[in-house]
């Protein structure tokens, strides 16, 4: 039996160790193994460390980390027929089981017996990563696996929400996004790709601000305490159709509620605090709460076909695999731009 | 200038007054006088007095009260086309624009500069209201406007709600309904014509349920603080696709995102409380929270049809206009089973 | 080995002939080997035999036939989790792959790679059938699978143009259904359970028209050559905001396309003539033509859930498996009244 | 009473005539007398001297002609209020009631007492036009009303097609568009304002294809008989999600069907043949027909939104008023490049 590196979790506030384990193989039919090009690091992953998840995973230490992965096919299934050895691949952050009545309805996020690789199994700071056949996606050979590993899950959710707004959004509609991070970043470009709205960004950070408008935001909101009042100037004094909200503490949603028109649309990205509103303010201005989880499937093809003709893209650091810990190091420190990815 | 009785607002925390005061005649060329038939008797018309809404409103006193009311159109302005006199009617509690980008989508309940007579101009405690071209509904002939005025707000409000879950709702979904007051019985009905979905009622009183039971709901809940235990196991574990809550108080908001399945909509109607939950809980359910708020001039049509062909209907008792402070007596004091209805 | 009996296509133009075959057993891991309770017989077996589908299927003959489908689980492929030996099942009449596009988005209709039992591989008429762990519907204890087999291709065809018309029905519109045979039938008691809509049949028959009301149209028009004008008339002049066309021949959509109003929605479901309209009538009333094809997994779920409610019923003659030819000769001859299921 | 020069049809298959009238003035309540900046010349207009219209639109003669108009108002009745003297609008092409139910569901094109100035009353070859409240939209100060003129009725089609047509639409899906003449042209630029999609031009001419490249197709088909391999062909042999036929005539439809994958639209916008296709094949692919009638009010207002953003744009050849005969010799040699425009 051959083996590979892996990151993993040894304990909990404890630091990942490199070490040797076994490389994974098909077991089950539909079981995909694929070469890792690229992983990405996500702030998830301290929260991990920290034992945030430990609860709601109930993974069994040492196990190894790693949610956003992307490589080529390396071995499948009996029964796989959709890829081949050699394929590339981004991978979908959850397993399926296909069966199920939401993921009939294409609704796989919400299926009821899945898996979450790097969460509560094996993931992909490795040099292999054992998935399924419902979670593989072909990419454009135009496409690297390190470039696009971060859109597995960050850009998926940011798609995901995007497209979601985008589906009632006309021109005349304004749609504000709040936080111009990883996440907000993809968000703007996913919007601008998708619909003819007006996009205005709200960041507390001009130099996020700016860059937003350089990736299609039509008008920037630098939030200075007159972020409401900025909002509503630019909407005509009705606020926005929709919000996408990708911070969700630190007073995020008061403010967020103030910008929106009647029977708008708030969408629920980032998390942190409460949502914590009147209902009669519910009721009288006739507006929505909607929450968004990852993406699906679907989602994730459209979004790698944006990638291929370059409508989305997302700002890389990478880091060898072996050097997880400066990745990790200089996450937990601000130091990185976009998105670190740790390649075998 | 010929006058009429009207029941009048003369001053908060004072009862009404009957006086006698002008009939109102057609100044703008859509003006619609109406001879009134029915004016239903409101909890609102309570919180009127108790001074509630004379921020919001900002009503100039003395004026006549009374927002749900129907009959017989007794006047029309030069432009008038769509009714003529004699026409019976029911009335969209909103006088409307017409013209602001709401009202040209069909949205009017949000238009930008209505009128709500009853409210902030005069209402239908009278022998006579004042409306508008865009606020009549011509009714079947089979319908007296007595047992019909109650359905011009209430009961629109109810249709709003459980016309906009219904359209997501298909047979193997659940849909609760918290509170079988006034407002859910109509609810309950407009769900069972509209959807195949199984109805499910929530209510603390072993009566209410009952009724809700005989108008169509497929299982009843009685409240006992098992409630949220009670429509999981009636839902297979898995909680309801959609919920609506006519209540908004009293804890049912932290119930029924309990009782919500993933991805499922709780529609707010009620009010009172505040919804209060934390953004992660949204998003790791992929939940949405859904105003709602009286309906649309389209909705009042389509829930006038189902009442002319029998398909929901209200319980009323009927007091002479003069005979007003027993209504709201009665009223207050919880002795009306459904509604209580003014006529001239 | 064990074997069984099956009745199998031999030739065209050739009676069927009833033969000992070896029992199937699970081959693929999500493979499921069902003891048929009841298959149904339908005229596209008649059309099987005149050799109509032989271009069409390219199934090598001898085969069994036979593909609306419902009985017990009788063993299962090694990944099937699902379902269990001794679970009562209908079978939806696609074995689909899960992995094509359309499969991920639920419209697994559409599946690039899907078998077709009965039609293009081995079928029902038989003692047991091989089908997919994502072919099979449990159903309640309370079905039997004689009684509902006739629902896995009829019934779901018309739940699917049903549902799928119902979705932007409102009270105020009505929906014309031509056609009142098997599938109008079915389809009248869908739109009857899933929206508030007036539901106006036209048949032919007096007979089938009158049936029509009894299961829920609100209105009938016997087709004598007036049937355009009366269903204007019944429509207040301006036509049907919906038609589902269960017919499709004999001047069927010539009638049909002059019964719709403005901007209003033509199901095809029915089929043998052409439609054939000026586009300046289609672009100047903007009305759609919109074809229907079979109905997906979720659909039969929903459409068993119905029939579990007693709110979808059909009316069946049952004939012993060894006596098909007697099936086939009623149905062929028009002596059979709703659906004709063969038990073995 | 002051006069003005209009540009008149004074008989079928006779010369248009240059004549004095009377400069309309308000007279109902919502009256808007508008002052013309520009009046787009048609083909439409071609058609109505060639009598085509005389039955449909039952116009006296003489009457003033031009359905394309833009402009400045001049004044208004007294009860409009969303538009004051000297504020630039373009104007919708129809005169709607207002209290229908289509204009009541924001519906308008179906308004079912609609006037229609340049068919059926006077138009805009003039220096001043009456039109209604409902159907002045201001645009910003940016556009120059001669500019956009002939976005009021050719563009609007467009509009309104591409945006049905994108509500549907993700980035994996191709949407075909059969003729980059005027209309397509628009259409393509409103396709990618409003959709992530892939939209392959089809047409006839090298140059038209190549035109619409540089507004934003993503690849171009030029029919010289091969165009439907090369469709399929760019759509990985399954066909467009959606066809955008802005042809109807020659032989396009009969092509545009074959290029749709399974559960594909086909929208149909330019007209002239009929669509003739067999149900068995509607029902077996699951296809759509989609009719499109010009667009909305709030149609127009998107565009006019998009427009200002510079996302929309028109080639544009100017006239003077009194030159008339000039652009229709020039639209009827098809020596046009885009839309010829009439200024006063």
């Amino acid at each position: 039996m051959s083996t590979m590196r892996a990151v993993q979790v040894v304990g909990y506030h404890q630091a990942l160790e490199l070490t040797e384990v076994p490389v994974p193989e098909p077991v089950g039919p539909f079981d995909v193994v694929v070469r890792i090009g690229g992983a990405g690091v996500c702030r998830t992953d301290l929260h991990i460390l920290e034992g945030q998840w430990a609860d709601k995973s109930n993974v069994r230490l040492p196990y190894t980390i790693g949610h956003e992965n992307a490589g080529w096919v390396h071995a499948v299934g009996s029964a796989v027929t959709n890829v081949v050895e050699g394929d590339t691949v981004i991978v979908h952050p959850l397993i399926t089981c296909g069966l199920c009545r939401a993921c009939r309805l294409g609704d796989d996020v919400h299926c009821e017996s899945s898996q979450f690789p790097g969460i509560d199994t094996h993931g992909g700071y490795a040099e292999y990563l054992r998935t399924s056949a419902r979670s593989v996606v072909k990419i454009a050979d135009t496409l690297r696996p390190a470039d696009v590993a971060a859109l597995a899950d960050a850009g998926l959710t940011a798609y995901h929400a995007a497209a979601k707004a985008a589906r009632k959004l006309t021109p005349e509609d304004h749609v504000v996004v709040i936080g111009a991070g990883g996440l907000g970043h993809i968000g703007i470009q996913v919007l601008k790709a998708l619909t003819g709205s007006q996009i205005v960004v709200v960041d507390r950070h001009p130099d996020a601000v700016k860059l937003a408008l350089d990736v299609g935001a039509d008008a920037g909101v630098v939030g200075d305490g007159t972020q409401v009042e900025q909002v509503l100037e630019l909407t005509g004094g009705r606020g926005a159709a929709a919000l996408l909200d990708f911070v969700g503490e630190g007073g995020a949603t008061a403010d967020g509620v103030r910008m929106l028109r009647q029977a708008g649309e708030y969408h629920v990205i980032g998390y942190g605090e409460n949502i914590d509103v009147p209902t009669i303010d519910i009721v009288s201005a006739e507006i929505s709460f909607i929450g968004n989880l990852v993406g699906t499937y679907d989602d994730l093809r459209n979004l790698m076909n944006l990638a291929s003709r370059g409508l989305v893209s997302l700002h890389t650091a990478t880091y060898r695999l072996d050097d997880f810990q400066s990745a990790i190091d200089d996450l937990d420190a601000g130091r990185i731009r976009g998105r670190a990815i740790l390649t075998p």
